[in-house]
């Protein structure tokens, strides 16, 4: 196996050769667009990375890995407009740049093009990469209703938070991954194996992101901190807090949820401070251990040599010793 | 084979039963919504017909004539959303009954679920049905990008909208028959000559379409009379009449085009004195007339009973012999 550096330029430069000139051109320049805004390409290079854990040639698996990638570019381009969000990576976002109708059929067409990406694997391949697809797909469109939906619910439960973010953008992680298995063929066990395993490092990976966003590094986390503060976000923070506390802090904790104040550090301050005195900050971050924990002790049941589940392992330490 | 009624009946049956509930209620209950409206069914029982016309029980192409069904309503879905219409059917539109958002993101989910629907076909059953499948969504995106572009344009010529109505309509009503040959394992050539017969009946049906809006029966025809002109629709009418007119009469049509009455009557006939004098009407027939032709040679090519070929033939001049 390679380093991800390795796998995310192979990535890159199959992307590059995949963007031609296609008609009509006010169709496809959005989907080169958002395409060619960058990001970390974390779920391609899992694919990737996981045909090789199998034995197999990391080419084969280059169109699987295109195919996540288009799709979760299709997903944001649709999240965007729905979040009326104007930026993404520090630009423009597709219905910002152009409308909203072009992001509609922009993502439209993305989705379908997701799917033709697996027409050059022979038929049984195809259909075990499209059933993932589709399952996972249908998914994501599930955890993205939940979270529109809980937005406007005072009753959401833990139990539902962890399902919403689960389908939101963990299946998405272990699909990437088996979908490199599916490439290798791999055993179903396998497979099944791997999914869990990048299944639970995306939960703990997303629970990480509700813990640093109220209590990372403001010079080293990416956006701001205490975003989700100040939109009111329910996250396993806010729910949790509501779980441990009394009767009082509760009514205190949804009150400050209530305000939309001009100057916000004092309500990030408050609630950090309710936060981390109900021990909800603790229970994420054992939660967190918990996600974590699972996902490693899947990689024992696997099939693959000693080296290679100690690679996954310290890729999945890396991502979780993040700071960012 | 049996006759329309018979595969409507078995067609609505089937969705009846796919129909179940599902959670989120909040992201199926538009998609059920939108596939209960109703309407003729004509792409489902095109694909249903074709299956028994090649030898095939109806019943083993019911999945591939929903998949159909679910992908054209996925479509209305979203067009809707960018045409901003209020009704569809003579109900509310799901973004109108919901929201954009919702609008969005259930119509997402329909092209995923129409994927899923070819899954209990075997392996190359189901790559034969999602490759054409990708194809055809992918030309009905680009069809309704194009459609949109014209709008703007004032250089559109007669070929670009010749392609851009087989894009965003023809295309569909060939794959719905080309997936009952698939189903019904006809040979590759027979596959693609009903999809000829099927693209080319459909141009003529839109054509059709353009023309009975400007001059169908008021008291049969199905929407307002003279819609597309009151929209300054470029119709193939309207562009055909640009075509064979003097200087003069074409800065007079432009001029009609550009006007907005609060009493439409006036204008509405004006334009149509154009597409009369100037020859674009009977030009029109004369198209339609050309792609039945067409539509209709391609059936003596293919390996079907003489009494199958009749019976096509008879549905395609039914379906030209509309007056709504």
């Amino acid at each position: 196996m390679q380093n991800i550096l390795f796998y995310q330029d192979a990535f890159r430069a199959h992307l590059d050769a995949m963007i031609s000139d296609k008609n009509p051109e006010t169709l496809y320049n959005p989907i080169h667009y958002i395409l060619k805004l960058g990001g970390k390409r974390l779920r391609p290079v899992l694919t990737l990375m996981t045909s090789e854990i199998f034995n197999c040639d990391y080419k084969k698996a280059l169109d699987a890995a295109l195919s996540i990638e288009v799709f979760h570019n299709f997903s944001l381009v649709h999240d965007d407009i729905m979040d009326d969000a104007p930026l993404r990576r520090g630009q423009k976002t597709v219905h910002e740049k152009w409308n909203i109708n072009t992001g509609i059929l922009s993502g439209d067409a993305m989705l379908i093009l997701a799917y033709q990406l697996f027409e050059n694997y022979e038929p049984n391949t195809f259909q075990a990469l499209a059933k993932l697809f589709s399952k996972t797909a249908l998914e994501v469109c599930e955890g993205q209703q939940y979270d529109i939906d809980f937005e406007t619910r005072e009753d959401v439960t833990i139990p539902e938070y962890l399902k919403m973010i689960e389908y939101k953008t963990a299946v998405l992680v272990g699909a990437a991954m088996k979908m490199g298995a599916i490439v290798a063929k791999a055993s179903e066990e396998d497979q099944n194996g791997i999914y869990e395993f990048g299944k639970n490092l995306g939960l703990a990976f997303q629970l990480q992101d509700d813990y640093l966003d109220a209590f990372g590094d403001p010079k080293s986390f990416g956006k701001q901190v205490g975003g989700d503060i100040i939109e009111n976000k329910k996250t396993f923070l806010y729910l949790k807090a509501l779980m441990l506390t009394s009767e009082d802090e509760q009514q205190q904790l949804k009150h400050l949820f209530s305000l939309q104040p001009s100057d916000q550090t004092e309500k990030i301050e408050a609630v950090k401070d309710v936060f981390l005195s109900s021990g909800s900050a603790e229970a994420t971050k054992q939660e967190i251990l918990r996600y974590t924990t699972k996902a490693f002790s899947v990689l024992e049941t696997l099939n693959i040599s000693k080296d290679n589940q100690q690679l996954l392992k310290q890729f999945g330490e890396q991502l979780m010793n993040r700071k960012v």
